[in-house]
């Protein structure tokens, strides 16, 4: 198993992270890696970087971004006040899946959350992305919930 | 259809919006309406007015409080830096439901969503919630994502 270690990300990630986004059975579509990057990509960036309750990581292999996720922190009166952590946008490297890296990314997350004091952690996925669902559930998640998504304009 | 106007909440409306919370299938294992309210209420509640991207909403009929749900928007990167609308904790006071008051609500959030500039919106139902399911789905809304939660510790 690859051990990687995870940071905010910082502006210079931005071309790994997008890439990741679009090297992706749905991203491909949305999404535009090429340089320079559409200025939109770096102001979504610096509002995740303004906001305390959202973090961008990466995963560093060597030097190497090879992973990516959002995590965020979110308060809420339901369960007694208690703060959520969501985890959006989780992507390893085309070239090194399988390889525990997802798994490591997760736990970690997991952790930062449990530190924050969030009761529970939530995520979604794909109602298609099967494989995704088995490593979720794997990972001690519980497939509870259905999503929802309402498009109200291209992006 | 009863008219309801909608207004962020003020700290006073906080029992009518955990008592909502509490008299639900699944909320009212979770919650405790009792008064004084757990002083955690008011600092989720707290921490939610602090947030510009978070806001707390109560529907209002004729003064009284029939209705509340969390509203945010979310920075991301993915879909060229597109926002995203959240919804959470959907709930309509239990004698005033199947009157329109929730369509009304999800209306008018993915109005505030627009506005705000989001591309789309999301929200999660628990799976065995079929009648919100109907509801949402008669809404637009696309049922395209299955929802997983990972408890980290008792609320």
């Amino acid at each position: 198993m690859s051990r990687v270690t995870f940071r905010e990300a910082t502006a210079a990630d931005l071309p790994a992270i997008v890439a990741m986004l679009a090297d992706d059975e749905y991203g491909k579509d949305r999404e535009d890696a090429r340089l320079p990057l559409d200025p939109r990509y770096l102001a979504a960036f610096e509002a995740i970087s303004a906001d305390p309750n959202q973090l961008q990581i990466v995963a560093d292999l060597d030097g190497k971004v090879v992973g990516t996720m959002q995590l965020g922190f979110l308060p809420g009166i339901a369960s007694r006040g208690g703060w959520r952590g969501q985890i959006e946008a989780v992507r390893v490297a085309s070239d090194l899946r399988s390889q525990g890296i997802g798994q490591q990314m997760i736990e970690w997350a997991a952790e930062r959350c449990r530190e924050r004091g969030c009761h529970m952690a939530q995520l979604t996925s794909k109602a298609t992305r099967l494989d995704a669902h088995r490593f979720y559930e794997r990972l001690g998640w519980n497939k509870s919930h259905t999503g929802f998504k309402l498009q109200l304009e291209q992006p």
